[in-house]
């Protein structure tokens, strides 16, 4: 295939986005265990299986009494009450020692701390009050039964876990995860183990199962739920990609993108399954997943589709020059609330992936953005790690 | 060991981090392959092998040529050059194919995109100009050889995997991961397996190997980097941690922190390995391992101990009122730049965690914050995943 002046057909990354946001979704589920629901996403709704708490009971060890028996107790006036076994209903003057969790006695509106009691073998000396509703958590507070705990499409991470687990629930209904055939051409190792590495971190980090198959036929990859073709993608003599997309049965809705670094990368479909064609250069490979790919993985994977993590709006510290129909996507380094762009140009550009906090993308439609423009900036790109820290 | 007015001294919040900060480095190193690098990280700086690039290059595919001959090009005055084979030096007048990557010859200066220009077997006409230096990379310009590519402490995600591969590395030099033996004492299947495959999720994400002991005896977790003990906390009659800890030789320095939740956390030793007492209660147990545990594993991982994320100062919807003398971890809601505290009494705690988004701590010196106050809040607590989009 033969460039000719403006024989190549751009699409613009706007309707790149319109394209993978049509893509139909992968909307199965499975029924996991919950030690094993990590990262994954509910497919229906958690409801509170009873009233939360299901009873009127102490939130903390200690005793429980009768709010009004404890007013004026301090460690400069202990007063004392008569300290009796758990009972029916706990008599005024009384206390009884509680556990957090159990049920109260009627009677008793209060728990007092362990540590603000002395108990001897029947009496307890107290060296401080309590009001009324002290440790104590009243029936349904938190949720009557049948009340949603967790929302559909909430992914799980230990708190979520640790929830579910409180409410008795062993195996929850999860959306399976989409699989991802993932194919690397062109690069030789151990640039392409490296390349395939860094791009199924990623293929993990937004939900997906990424398989590797560097023995099966492309066609194969159609069982998938997702194609991605990383290399040979641009429009030389040793790039293969597209020939081999048709012979496998596939084709190319698009191919060449108003975007840089990417410009030759490609959607279509291999049977009923999407395939986005990457290039195989580094840095355009992961620009484009991060881009292109991370977006409809996500929302195959019941995520949102958005750049996961906050937008902030910052102040460019430099000019940034972008040629106009062309979407660039520009690394910057995040400082208090500037936002300083680092040259992308390859080699050099996998340094600036590799050093940058953030991302922004010029439209197609601007020049670039001059110094002290207010430009919106997303999270540090290519993060294949759960909250680094670095 | 029974409570007594007054008798706990519990160690302040603040106290408490000077304890872990001074707790001994764990500094050993490792070489690992590429592709298991990804969360790892990086025990010694990684310098640039060479110059990068190591010489003048293209950066696109298209024709190498001498931009003074491109000038007054465009789609309305195509301009023709002589398509020349690749040669020792590029004589005015001429062009020569180009891929990217590839050394530029002598002579030429700019690189024409290759949709800019169209190709017969001795010519190539062109529909742009380019400018001197368009689609050239100089030798050097990115780094020299010897000057750090990535810094020690850097933390490796999909970039910097990729970056390293590129630079032709195929092992690095990284900090051994701190193994952490985790131990839950006094919760019941299926909790138990919940609570430790949420603290498990916790401890990858700070950089830790997690080792579930339950058939070890406790002694034995001194062999670890880190021992986390978790239920049986307090000082109750079931609460026999304590005591389990001096059976194994080990000893608390301190038992009882002014927090809540996770009043009966303890911070000691079990012969040279830090040992960290957390609350069975699972939210408890949550909330001083985001407060407590996982600022130290952090750290013996080599990242940077202070929490993962950025700070953010919002403004609180609604009043906290806190008790004098305990730090208070409270989770938030935030809505663009206002924060909603959510309650935190169990059994309710834990459905406020797996909901919030953030959470501020609430100083000890402080009875809370007045509605409209500006708090700083740190990132979604609890949160085990790589950018969860949720």
């Amino acid at each position: 295939m033969t460039a000719r002046c403006g024989a190549i057909e751009r699409l613009k990354l706007d309707d790149a986005w319109a394209w993978l946001d049509a893509c139909p979704d992968v909307a199965d589920s499975e029924p996991v265990a919950l030690g094993q629901a990590r990262g994954r996403v509910l497919a229906a709704p958690l409801p509170f299986p009873g009233d939360l708490p299901d009873r009127d009971l102490a939130l903390d060890d200690g005793y429980a009494v009768r709010a009004q028996d404890t007013q004026g107790a301090s460690p400069y006036n202990p007063l004392f009450l008569s300290l009796v076994p758990k009972e029916a209903a706990l008599a005024a003057g009384n206390a009884s020692a509680c556990h957090a969790g159990e049920a109260l006695p009627p009677g008793a509106d209060a728990v007092l701390p362990l540590e603000a009691g002395e108990a001897a073998a029947t009496s307890l000396e107290l060296c401080a009050e309590v009001a009324s509703g002290t440790g104590i958590g009243r029936r349904g507070q938190t949720g009557r039964g049948g009340d949603i705990a967790l929302a559909a499409g909430q992914c799980l991470a230990a708190a979520q876990i640790a929830l579910a687990a409180s409410l008795g629930v062993a195996r929850l209904t999860l959306r399976r995860r989409p699989t991802v055939a993932l194919r690397i051409a062109g690069a030789k190792p151990p640039a392409a183990e490296a390349l395939a590495a860094a791009l199924a971190a990623l293929i993990v980090r937004d939900g997906g199962l990424p398989r590797a198959g560097p023995g099966r036929a492309l066609a194969e990859a159609g069982a998938d739920d997702l194609v991605l073709l990383v290399g040979r993608s641009g429009w030389g003599e040793d790039d293969a990609a597209a020939t081999d997309i048709a012979a496998a049965g596939g084709r190319l809705d698009h191919h060449g993108l108003a975007l840089t670094p990417g410009g030759s990368a490609g959607l279509g479909w291999l049977g009923s399954t999407p395939l986005l064609l990457l290039p195989g250069e580094p840095l355009a490979a992961l620009v484009t997943y991060e881009l292109l790919a991370g977006r409809l993985l996500r929302r195959l994977a019941g995520r949102p589709s958005a750049w996961p993590g906050p937008v902030r709006r910052l102040t460019l510290t430099r000019k940034i020059a972008s040629p106009i129909g062309l979407s660039e996507f520009v690394p910057v380094l995040c400082q208090g609330e500037t936002a300083a762009p680092l040259p992308l140009a390859p080699p050099g550009g996998l340094v600036s992936l590799a050093r940058a906090d953030g991302f922004l993308i010029v439209p197609a439609e601007r020049e670039g953005y001059p110094p002290g423009a207010a430009v919106d900036v997303v999270g540090r790109p290519c993060d294949s790690l759960a909250q680094d820290g670095s």
